[in-house]
């Protein structure tokens, strides 16, 4: 009798939060593998909150999910099966894996690569997978980042955020504020990240403490939230100031709840510019920023926090973490 | 007895289209020149939609214009009287006079400044001045204009607005829409100024215009007018499309008129830059833009059209034109 794969599909396009009617947890036969494939068992599920994205029927950076579809999902686990040279019995591999127990790597697709030796699974998928490498990139790349600069992090607590504002103080900035949800996130982010400041947008008026904190204006603002917090930031804005667009979570799971930034006529009167980018247009330089990351993981002056979440049927509730500010540092559900 | 002054002063803030309680007429004496000054007789007024901004008691690129000021403004006219070398009796020049009849030309702020041989001062207030210089660095420094570019234009049938599209087909744009009010409009876009399309925002349902008349997407939107055009053009964005922010006219006399662009998520999924200037900090290059706009201007290349308004007391309708759309092309107050 083969082997089961437990897998979560689209059943439902959601239009809010995902539930378990939306997600749907079923059993399907494991693929017999061909030339060149290999047999991965999922052991962590990387959950970020493009995923959610990728559900509307909406125009986006890929293709939405289909519906029957297993969701779409970074991830890693062990090859457990292997009819390729490139994949061996044993090797850990990060990789497009979906929310399922078993995928599929594929020489043709080329899309699993074998994490660093040395280097745990689920802090790979922090530090040196999708989120690492949005923040360094979005930071770098994109903000431009310059020695001096006022930067402020929104989703700060956050996987991305806490790595951004971490990488900011390594390269220099005048000043890292981090706006985060509540006071043990703002502790966090001070206390053991590094950041200078804390706005905790629960119980402060963050335009007001922006002002406050960057009298000079905001010289890079890197935004995973949008929403009123982008507006707050714009108001602040110093000359040339420039935001990175990375994410707008205020409006994932429903569209009419983030207005657009009404303060964007600051970057006239401001001569600001606001950029998005897509972690995977970097994926050629991904290996050079990969090992400044593991560099700076192994002196110890890049901290990281994985906040795991049991169970592959709970992946949907991990998701919504993301949305909750239920989560510090990278969330990850842990399959198998 | 000395000639009297006639000005107008901003009485009392608006808040909604300027009006003749909020724009007052007032007489003064004429000031006596000190050594270095020269008596400048206003013939016309640069009617900008910036000075409506000015009018508000709200962060800006320029202090506001305080109760009691005279109207800030640009314009030109004849020197009368002078104690300057720089200045001679009969020299016609520009620069920001203010509404009213008698501006105090100044060698300290060198502020004013002669116009080319041959050219009308209407002419040079339009092409050569803050509209023309706007149009040039905005499209091409602004928005890197490269050929080939699908180019997009707000405001299309005013002053900036046409220029920005003609100096786009004169450079190379692939094709050039412009967006604007009324058929009668939009025929003189094609027919008169060269662009390839007109959508006309009164009758036509912009974005799915700008979706058909741009089906691979927007390479380069130049907006003047922000609200719900900036919207529609944010959701045609090209991949890596650059939005050039100019002027938001839809919000300037009702600042809650005009939502934030909720489609500013476009700028994510299709990499997207949005970037603000304000044309004096071109102040240094203005003479190179305005040799080759002239060079353009002798070569008939370059269309311009005047939309005089007479009589100072006339300029707060002149400004009104703006936001209603009632004109076409540079509006000019005649003063004298």
């Amino acid at each position: 009798m083969p082997t089961p794969n437990r897998q979560v599909v689209l059943a439902v396009r959601p239009t809010a939060a995902v539930d378990a009617k939306t997600c749907a947890v079923v059993e399907s036969e494991l693929p017999d593998l061909i030339d060149g494939q290999a047999l991965v068992k999922v052991s962590h599920l990387s959950i970020d909150p493009t995923i959610r994205t990728w559900m509307d029927d909406a125009p986006g950076y890929l293709p939405p999910i289909g519906i029957g579809e297993v969701i779409r999902s970074g991830g890693g686990g062990v090859v457990v099966e292997s009819r390729s040279d490139r994949y061996r019995v044993g090797d850990v591999v990060t990789g497009m894996v979906g929310w399922q127990e078993y995928a599929v790597a594929d020489e043709a697709m080329g899309a699993m690569a074998k994490i660093p030796e040395g280097i745990d699974l689920a802090v790979a998928l922090n530090v040196l997978g999708i989120t690492g490498m949005t923040a360094y990139f979005g930071l770098l790349e994109v903000g431009r980042l310059t020695e001096g600069d006022v930067v402020v992090v929104s989703g700060a607590a956050g996987a991305t955020g806490s790595s951004v504002g971490q990488i900011a103080k390594i390269k220099g900035a005048g000043r890292v504020v981090g706006i985060a949800g509540g006071p043990a996130k703002c502790a966090q982010l001070i206390d053991e990240l590094g950041f200078d400041e804390a706005i905790d947008y629960h119980s402060e008026n963050v335009s007001r403490r922006l002002h406050e904190l960057c009298p000079k204006g905001i010289d890079l603002f890197f935004d995973n939230v949008g929403g009123k917090i982008l507006d707050a930031a714009l108001a602040n804005l110093a000359m040339r100031g420039r935001v990175v667009l990375c994410g707008a979570i205020a409006g994932y799971n429903d569209r009419s709840a983030a207005p657009g930034p009404a303060n964007y006529t600051s970057l006239i009167i401001r001569r600001g510019s606001m950029e998005g980018f897509i972690i995977l247009d970097y994926l050629a330089r991904w290996p050079e920023a990969q090992a400044v990351m593991a560099g700076w993981l192994a002196d110890g002056r890049l901290h990281h926090a994985e906040h795991i979440v049991d169970g592959l049927e709970h992946a949907p509730e991990a998701l919504n973490l993301l949305f909750t500010g239920g989560n510090t540092g990278k969330v990850l559900v842990r399959v198998s």
